[in-house]
Order: structure tokens, then C-alpha cells, then sequence
């Protein structure tokens, strides 16, 4: 495993070739595991908290590691280098960063800023021909999310969207059950998402760089966990949002929305999005034969889940060290994941979002085709 | 406590007069409690099951008190009759029961019928001089229950519905941790109600009999629980029907209605009501300070609870005798409950379905005014 072409002879029966960036390398050498395969290299964009996060996260994992940052404040830059011994030919700006381009020592750049500037940015990457993680909402609407989709296609790189409960094992186990026919035909989903955000001058209360308010942020939590809980695509959807605090939640920042969606086999789904009250994030999966309960939900951790046959006993896993390892074994070694979480997945989310405005602004059903 | 006198005497304090009705007696033969007041004398019209339910556990009463049924039943009467001591003379049938009016020794009738029925043998049994107590829903629509209203106030006796939950103690502790601010300003309330119901040739499922489907039986829980727990009344509803039996489910019987009700304080809930699926009955309060769950909320019991603060500890109680035992203190002694149970209580759930009915027949958000 000392050459690029030892190792894309020993992997290349696992992995679809032309999904391979350029400088796709096969190992790193700040990893001291015992594992030999291959390593992801990411850079991580934007160095916020949920960065900073992702970061120490990775700390954990085997085949992906931290090697690079961008980021517009200097001295965060430096503080990352220190703390994750990050060379400075690894670092860069919003201006340079297309440079990254020639960059062999990075494979992928996952993108942790706000959501308004993820459509630009991850069309930058792909275009410097790296793969793109990106964070969720993956954009502000399904036509950004069309272009990002199309320009990674182009560059021939991987659009993975961090959509980190996909990989979470509680979650994972509801699915298993589901698929071997444990809940019976399924009825009903619930998600109860949502927070009493804090900071007012947060971008996350910038329509600007938000694109929304709480549906953006944690009603995407309900929407695309309606979809892989029941495991069909809806196919209308109703929303009624409601405000309290017009100072806090401006024009276009949703403080609190309903919807509803309906399924093609006759299931409904029940949700609620909202920036003004604690005490949510619940799940909760109806069949004939069964139920499944996750509360805590999509939180950070530990999730908790029952179902009909009682507790859910699957370890606590930190979600974004599971995320980031199986992303890995997703661009590597072209793995499937049980549920997407590719560009394809990220998107319909985003129409679901556009309807769901679009229900709101009309008062009227609005019928879906994902 | 040996003559009408004497008794009118001791409690003339206590209750508002014109409201009783003229056959009121103090004492029953059939009490062997210690208790010496006044016993309210019931007759019970429509010996199904629910109506069985009642009745036993009218046995565990002490201020309420079978002492007569009303059927088209001959065999159940005699049934009846032998298992609860109840005398010839006060047997009646559907065609005879107005001249309940001339039997001294029954107070208050107990309308146990399909819905559609309660109207006009509430408004019989209000001529007939007597208190009425009806199941919920009080009638199929809010012109009826205006209606019912309207003959009791005439006949100055007492309307009230059975609610049976204003009497569960878990449920009380909410309200009154409600009041205590415990748990701040209320945001959100949720219902989860409904069961999968069974035989399809059941007069529930008969348009006629029931006038509509899970709404009028279950999905009244969800409505009038957003009322007391939120303690204000909602000023709009939305909502959407979803059906996938059209053969059980047939024209005018709903299946499942999601609704959605928005109140002044800002407070919205969300409200699900069907009759095709099990492992539902849960609502949840939540507030800025604290939160309330109650699951099972709404069945016979026992009901389980928990706040913010722990699980809730209140004993269970029969529903049924908790609610007869306070009807009679209602009707005997004027006695104000916690959250009302009168008919103008009830017109406010009938509003509120009318409403939803119209809310799905047009698509559009209904404002209320109750």
C-alpha cells in the first residue's frame, strides 16, 4: 500500500472509478491507527461551532482525517493549525480557495457554513475537482441544489450531504425493523423538531445567509426523517406557520411551522418545525403491527428509542465521527449507505422546503413530485 | 334527611334552586353508604357497552346512584334489571320515556345512544322536567347542540356532557400546574387520538347513527384537550382528511383527520384523529418553563404522566364513578368544576367540528369564534 497504483489495483474491484477525484491519495500520515486502507483527506470550510465540532469528532475516525481548513478569520486558522497540526500549505481563504485545486494532499472539503453560501461554494469545489461534503439544508431551494448536483457530476466528484442520523444506530435498528416487516404496513410519522434559539444577531436569524428560519435549520430534520422512516417519497404536503415574535423572527425566518405530508400508500406524516420552544425532538413511526419512539431524536446524543418490543439498546455513537467514517467508505470504496445521503436525497428535502413556503404563501395543498 | 323538606332545608346554602328539577328527592333505598346526603337518581338510556361500563362503576358511587334504564332492549332491561336492582317501574323504552316526567323518583337521565340520536332525546328528556346528562359528542353538529341548550335552560334543568377526563387526577395536576405558571407561558399542545376500530357493521361507522367517523368519537379528545390544557380557545383551524379504507370508511364517516388549531396567546396545536391505527392516545403540553406528556391520556386507564419536573403520582380512579360522583355534586349542589362540563362547554368541541368538516370540504383555514 505505498503507491497510488498499488492501492487503486487492490480496491479498484469495490469502487466506481470515474467518481474519483484527481488527487484521490491512498494513505495519510498523520493517521496512527492500525488500519492501513485508505484515508479520506478533508478540509474542512467554515470554523464555527458545528466545525469545530465535526472536527474534534474526526479525532475518532480511522479512515477520514482532518488535513486542511478555510476560513475568512486568520487567527481561527492559526488556532486550527495548532490544535489539529494543520501545514499552512493546507489553509486557505474565501478568495484562494479554488487553488485547492492543486492541492494533492486534500481529497474532499466539507462545507460548514451558512446555508445561503453552500451553493456557490460547493460549485467551487467540485469545480477545483474535490470532493464535496456539504452541510444540511444542502441550499435554500431545490434550484441551487439542481446546479451543485450538476456541477459535481461534471467534475466527476462525490456530493455527500451531512446528514449525520443516517448513520445513527438507533435509527438504523428502527429501519431494520421496518424493512423486515416489524411494524407492518406503516401508517403515521411524527416529528416533533425544534429549539428555543438563542443570539438574535446569529446568521442563523439572517434570511440573508439563512434562507429560512427554523424549517431550514431543524424542520429538515422532519422532512427527511418522514421520508426514510416511512421509506416512501410524499407526495403533497399542507404547512401552516405561525409567529409570536416578529422582532426576533423577520420577514422570510419561520419561528414555528405545521405541515403535513402525505404518502402514495396512505400514510401521513405529522410535523412540527419551530425556534421557540424546548422540549421537542421526538419521533415516532405507526404501523399495524407496531410503533417505534426515538426521544431524544436528532440530537447531538445520546438518542433514546422504544418500540413496541421495548427499549432501543444500540450504543451511543458520536454522530459525526460515525458520519464522517462512513463517508469515507462512501467516496472511497463507493459503499451504499441504507439511507442516501447523497445530492439526490439533499434535493428532495429542498422541494419538500419549496412546497412547503410555497403552502404557506398559497394556503393551499401543494402536490409534490420527488 | 326523612322528608323533601328537611332536606331542601339543609342544603337551600349550597345550591341554586331553580336549576333542580321538581322530582329531586334527598335520599336513595338502594345507598348502603355511610354517606347521608343527597344521592342523585339516574336512569341510563342505552344499555350498549359503554353504557354497561358506566353502570358498574355507578356501583362504587356514592352520590350517584342507577335507578333506572331506557331501552328498546326487552330482554336487556330484564337483564338490567336483575343485575342492578332496578325497579319495573322504572323501566322505560324509546317510545314511553317521556313520561319519565311523572316518576318522582328519578333525577337525571344519562344519554348513552349514537350520536346522532342525542339531540332530540336530550331535548325529550329536558321537557320531561328532567336533568340530562349526555355522552359525548353532545349532537352531531353545534346547531343541535344549540338546540339542546336552549330546551334545558327552558325546562330549568341541567345540561352536562361526559367529559369524563375534567375529573382524571393526572389530568387535574396538569391544570394545576398550569395555573401555577409551572410551566410558563403555554406554546404547544398535542393529541394523539385514535384506535383502530373494529367491526364494520358497528353503528359508529354509520353515517346516520354516528353523523361522521373518528372525528365525533376520538378526535373530540384531541379538540376539547387543546382547550382545557392551552385554557384559551382557538381562533382558526386547519386540517386535512386522509382515507385508505373506502370500504369501511365510507361517505361522511372520516378516517383520519390531521388538524391544526391556532389560539390568541400564539400557542398553536396539532391534533391527529383516526380510526386505523393503535399505539396512539398521547398529549403533551409544552410551555416555555416546562413540559407535560400524558400517554395513555385519554383511555379508561390507568393514565400515565410525566413533567418536566418527574412522573406524575396520582392514584388512578374508575373514570365513570369519578365523573358520576362529581356529576352529582353539579346537579345537587351546584358545585363548580375545575374545567366545565355543561353544554355550553360542549358547543365549543361541536363549533370546532363543524369547522374542521368545513376546513377539509373547502381547503381552507376556518377562523372561530366560540
Amino acid at each position: 500500500m505505498n503507491s497510488r497504483r498499488d492501492f487503486l489495483q487492490k480496491l479498484a474491484p469495490l469502487m466506481a472509478l470515474p467518481l474519483l477525484p484527481k488527487t484521490l491519495e491512498a494513505c495519510n500520515a498523520f493517521n496512527t491507527s492500525n488500519y492501513d486502507g485508505r484515508v479520506l483527506r478533508v478540509a474542512i470550510m467554515g470554523l464555527g461551532s458545528y466545525g469545530t465540532r465535526v472536527a474534534d469528532a474526526m479525532r475518532a475516525c480511522t479512515k477520514a482525517k482532518l488535513v486542511g481548513v478555510i476560513s475568512g478569520t486568520p487567527s481561527k486558522i492559526k488556532d486550527w493549525q495548532v490544535k489539529f497540526n494543520i501545514p499552512q500549505k493546507n489553509c486557505y481563504n474565501y478568495e484562494n480557495f479554488d487553488s485547492i485545486k492543486n492541492n494533492p494532499d486534500i481529497d474532499a472539503v466539507y462545507i460548514i457554513t451558512p446555508n445561503a453560501l453552500h451553493q456557490n461554494q460547493a460549485i467551487r469545489i467540485a469545480n477545483a475537482g474535490k470532493h464535496v461534503i456539504c452541510e444540511k439544508p444542502m441550499a435554500i431551494n431545490a434550484n441551487e441544489g439542481v446546479e451543485m448536483i450538476a456541477a459535481c457530476a461534471k467534475s466527476k466528484v462525490k456530493l455527500l450531504v451531512g446528514y449525520r442520523m443516517h448513520f445513527e444506530p438507533k435509527t438504523l435498528e428502527i429501519i431494520r425493523m421496518r424493512k423486515a416487516g416489524e411494524f407492518g404496513k406503516i401508517l403515521f410519522f411524527q416529528s416533533l423538531s425544534g429549539f428555543k434559539i438563542g443570539d438574535p444577531t446569529q446568521w442563523r436569524l439572517n434570511k440573508q445567509l439563512s434562507g429560512g428560519g427554523s424549517m431550514m435549520d431543524i424542520g429538515i430534520y422532519a422532512i427527511n426523517g418522514s421520508r426514510y422512516m416511512i421509506d416512501e417519497e410524499p407526495v403533497w404536503v399542507t404547512a401552516q406557520e405561525t409567529k409570536t415574535d416578529y422582532e426576533r423572527f423577520k420577514e422570510g425566518i419561520d419561528e414555528t411551522i405545521q405541515f403535513q405530508l402525505g404518502f402514495p400508500g396512505g400514510a401521513v406524516a405529522s410535523c412540527l418545525s419551530t425556534y421557540n420552544m424546548n422540549n421537542l425532538d421526538r419521533f415516532f413511526l405507526n404501523g399495524e403491527k407496531g410503533f417505534a419512539e426515538l426521544q431524544p431524536a436528532t440530537g447531538y446524543g445520546p438518542i433514546k428509542g422504544r418500540t413496541h418490543k421495548g427499549e432501543l439498546s444500540q450504543p451511543h455513537v458520536t454522530h459525526q465521527t460515525m458520519q464522517m467514517e462512513e463517508m469515507a467508505g462512501i467516496i472511497l470504496e463507493n459503499k451504499q449507505p441504507v439511507i442516501p445521503v447523497d445530492g439526490d436525497e439533499a434535493l428532495k428535502d429542498l422541494k419538500v422546503i419549496d412546497a412547503i413556503y410555497l403552502a404557506i404563501k398559497t394556503g393551499n395543498k401543494v402536490d409534490l413530485k420527488l
